[in-house]
């Protein structure tokens, strides 16, 4: 499966400001225990889950050590990103100074829980909409400046991403529309004159009547929000294949089948992201 | 309620920041529709509830218009941090230009709807266990870099705070007693030899006979961990008051009501932040 | 003309830190010599340009007297971004203390000289194109840091954007399509199935076998690159609107009418932007 | 030649923030396109000039691929700053994996044609100078938060640096003079009582007679500004090597030779960036 | 002797940060009288001390060359933090290019002169003090954004540390206790209802009568502010371990054993951080 | 008397960043007891001196209370900066919330004290030596990351600076020397054909045929290294006016007037700001 390059420098600055979070002055219990210890003494544990799923996160967990560590943690992944984990096998190997792996446990545990829980509840919503050609995508509804590792572990989970941002592609709204006169063709050429050529636009539609507007506005994407589904076969159907269809509103892991069957294209749903359970990964000390 | 002064200084970096990962160069939406429409023109809009909940996080909801529109979006806030809301009373008014209100609704929202939600949740947890007299507290579970936000709705919602990082107060799990040879006296004392007066030592224990250890280290805090409530009844009694009884692991609220009454002084769950669903505030247009 | 919105939050670190870049520790020069001066005594002066041409840049120069200054130095616009300007009227009036405006006067002409040259520069490219219907772009051949001001000055300059980044829209090169083993088709289908549905593709053809293998792969951008007036004649006429045609490669203000005449709907160029003189304007002291 | 020594310190973090502008989320055109291709593969380009002149930006083209790719890209440079490049001879070679190779080439080159543009450009002007024993310089005239690249690039194109910026030399104008009743006297005395012993004193003059006044004063430099060439004679004559002479106003290629005749030290003009063009290097795929 | 961990991610900012302060954008010096010198000649040279001292600030020191020259220069200590050291032995040597060397050299000596000054002095103090079984503690009056680095100092020279900053543990002042009417049960009760169970409570005493309402508060540690010595023992008599005992209030050496005498826990003191003199390290070229 | 501006936007930062190692995640003692007191409830308080000597830092005072308290707290100042203080007058009167500050207030005197003591101390030194006309100059010998705040002090104590950081004027030593094979007139040469026309020499003298050798060599600065009064008077009178002469080393109140007669321009010392103690400035509660 093919992933986004999560670059380090995408993402060191973020691991640094959450070890200093939770470091802040010192681990103030384990360097005074590891202060007179044996300098050749070393932890070697494994990364393992308690619960089947989809791992995610593997270079934010790197990076901990790496910054805390330097060279003296290594850490050998036996799975990457994306791979099924589950309690049998261990995801990783690590082994160290005992300082520094007590003192990065929590935090590298953060992200690679958080970021596999995820990409394992993404995969069960795609999972279903896939037999259907279906892509589940996320929205904007993310933890403030967690969105680049919450929306990267929704396309490790299977998933794909709608506009990272307000500067990605154009969404109108009712609210937009309205300060046009509530006419959609108008403030699609209004956009249309102004934006790259490079940009799509989408428009929010909650009427048969607003999707016909699209279609004769020439947009890009229509998104029919909060439709049933007689409603959403009916606007494909006028679609035709004209637009791309997205549906949007409410959607779960028991309406979602129902909803993919409609004829959509794409169904956006923030509970891939907002709803995902953390993944219980652990460390096991006894290797 | 007395709360924590979530000061601007501590916060504001987060959210220009976060505005940046949302906004990117520009609403390529917004800013074009509203390139020239009537400059008198403004928004006066509601902010409201459409579920019962604890409300938390105006103070980021409020900066990131600050930080966006500087005086050009005023915030009327009904409610405050701590008070409940509902669906039949507004919870802030918000008035200004078009272009800034469409262009930090998501973001506002994402803090103030995570926030409350946290609030809420942990307000659950809390009201089980006060008529016991017992505190429930968080853990360092949280979202990389938000933890402050995630601590501080914990505090809103009634619920109480463990330590907030590594150098806040000393905790001694397993691991780190292996490393003295598996003696919590040795473990203890290397300790206290070297942290502040100003610092509590806290020791996690799995056996009364470590609890017993512990009494003769004189620690602070014992963490009764994964004992079921029979054991933390003979644990308590056996300790009685000569250190703070926190308890720990796999706590819901199915089991809440037991473990309050089985003598400990705290309660700790990650839980309250990492289960806590959103709370569903929206904007309404319609005023 | 709908502009961007050039958001007081996104340049406000550039700002800071390019008056610290041209500050250092203190004006030596200002600071002694303004020392004892009284305290009343104010500047006021005018800011004139001495050649016609788009203003640009009015919000940095603002943010330099902002950030040094705060209200002790007092600027009113008589123009705003994308005014035709002339020697004959000044451009904005300028009051406050002397200590301020000597200080900040090389600063706050560096960003509104170079802004306001790309706009005037880029304007004389798209006045050329605009009767034919043809949208000139920049490119991302910009000043490293200083994107986002010289972006904005080619919209303000009438002007329009290609991507911003290389997150924003897909651009094929030959060297991505001879990854996938010279094919476009499958180039293209492995990054459709990857990317977001609100992002468009755009591939670079050399030949008109390509531009073939583009409509069939069902491209949103086909960019004829380096192409002469009859290949590219050739070439839209064969796309006949099936996707948006973009040529590139050596324009100038000599061979732009020819090349927009041409047939293509977009014409990118980084002359706009890496070729600008700067606009000369400068501070009037006599007021 | 002996040239400023470009710390990676000083530049490391402009340039981690130049790739954040240019990659955004990701490179979603290169990312998914080498998602899936052989792990061994790697390019092996070449990097040439399309033109003649003096190299410039070693540094922080090395620096690019660094952060991006640490040990994943090599580069082997056959030219270092300063060299003369031709079409005929290969800069450097590049070898490494396709992913970082194609994300890191434009930001790159930004950096190398632009710096490489100056110094190219300012030879040609400290070549028609150094006949004459006269030194060319730059001025403050720079874009913002670049002019650490813009001033080495002078350096490293054999001119000299005027002040880098206000804390690094006193310069009188016109209007700190006037603030001090129009006397040179009483303001280089004012500054010279407050000024550290270790910097200078230069005082822009318009006449003969305000000439005299700083030789009286003991001025360090005298900038003779805007004078024609028998002005300058009799001016240098005067001055008699008691003070550096310098001159400035609108001096180009054509002028320049006649004013380096004149009798001054020091020619200080913004040609030398602020028009220089930049400098056509590219990747060579075919190697 | 058990150190905190100073690690290098926590230091790492702010040395980078000094260097740009020190390095500004080049040592015009070094850099142009090592330019073209042999590319192979390095200096070999020593750190020594010139008075006998505890070594402190080995971490910055290494960092600042290693963030300066990477590799290319080499430091071998021969003492570490806490080590005694004296003139007849050198602390370390360093071997590596002349140009990092000069341009590091003062930077390097500031943080080891400072830090070991600190060290040196509060080991005097905890000498006196320690035969009668009392730590000697600093305050929170530390040089802005210089803390971490003087507060380890007093950790090397085997003092202690009192609380970090004003999250670590409550102090109440007089303050504090006169916003609620003057009773300090009231005061105590308002904090204990509301910190973290993992926090002490620390209150500051004038009287006998303040410390009898402490203990009934059950405070966990009692500052007897600017007592005499008779009224320490007076009431360190009183409270009989039922709290921690701490003296503070112009603590100098020449008073520091009588103090130490009066069976207090704890004498916290600014003068091992404020008034410690440098240590009198230096380069020796000589090697 | 002429002062540096020391302006806001160059140290805010810095005070930030200082709050936030001061305050952490929240003030506990004063948070908790003043969050539930009248609101109206407000302190006036002064800020006193305890012993006599010169203000300095009023900015960074000021400073701390605008950015924890915005309006709420209110500061008039009674003293500026260079003004002489006793414990007869009020410094400044504190109006203001109590939480704000308390919560201030230990941050706010850590930098008036230090920065006042700084000032107290280089008037002491400059007292002495103003009658001889002699300048007393500090060095580069600071606290890393407060140099701005420590210079600044030494201007407003009525001192003066040596260069502030390594490209503010060229320093050969020594070992400068040493590598251009022991001649100060190759060293010299080689700098001044590199350095800016705006920059200044200094070389460091042990022997009078060294400084034979800079007059030669036509430096600016001469520095006579621990020479003592009668080698200064030779080699003042040999260099007769004809370079600035500065001496160096081991600078103490005792021996400065020796030293200031002996003919020099400049006595240069880290003492004025290493060894001077701060100033006891306190706020007086009562008002």
């Amino acid at each position: 499966m093919a992933k986004f390059l999560l670059n380090d420098f995408m993402i060191y600055d973020h691991i640094v400001s959450a070890l200093k979070e939770d470091v802040g002055y010192g681990d103030i219990s384990t360097d005074f225990i590891t202060a007179d210890i044996d300098k050749d003494k070393k932890f070697e544990i494994l990364l393992k889950t308690r619960e089947e799923g989809v791992l995610c996160g593997c270079d934010p967990f790197r990076l901990v050590f790496e910054i805390l560590a330097k060279d003296d943690v290594k850490i050998k992944f036996y799975k990457e990103d994306g791979d099924k984990i589950t309690p049998d096998e261990p995801v990783a190997k690590i082994t160290g100074f005992p300082r520094y792996i007590l003192t990065g446990e929590r935090l590298s545990l953060n992200y690679i829980q958080r970021m596999s829980g995820i990409a394992t509840f993404t995969k069960k919503f795609q999972d279903i909409a896939s037999p259907y050609g279906v892509k589940v995508v996320d929205t904007r509804k993310n933890t403030p400046n967690f969105r680049l590792f919450e929306k990267y572990a929704v396309k490790v989970g299977g998933g794909h991403l709608h506009r990272f941002n307000l500067c990605d592609c154009v969404m109108l709204k009712d609210n937009h529309i309205a300060l046009m006169g509530g006419s959609i063709e108008t403030a699609v050429k209004k956009v249309r004159d102004n934006i790259s050529h490079a940009h799509k636009i989408e428009v929010e539609c909650d009427t048969i009547e607003q999707v016909k507007k699209c279609l004769n506005a020439g947009v890009d994407i229509i998104m029919l929000d909060n439709m049933n589904p007689s409603q959403i076969k009916e606007c494909t159907a006028l679609i035709n294949k004209r637009a791309i269809v997205e549906i949007s509103g409410s959607v779960n892991l028991n309406n979602l089948e129902e909803l993919a069957k409609s004829g959509a294209d794409i169904i956006s749903t923030s509970a891939i992201v907002a709803k995902a359970p953390t993944l219980d990964l652990a460390f096991d000390y006894a290797g």
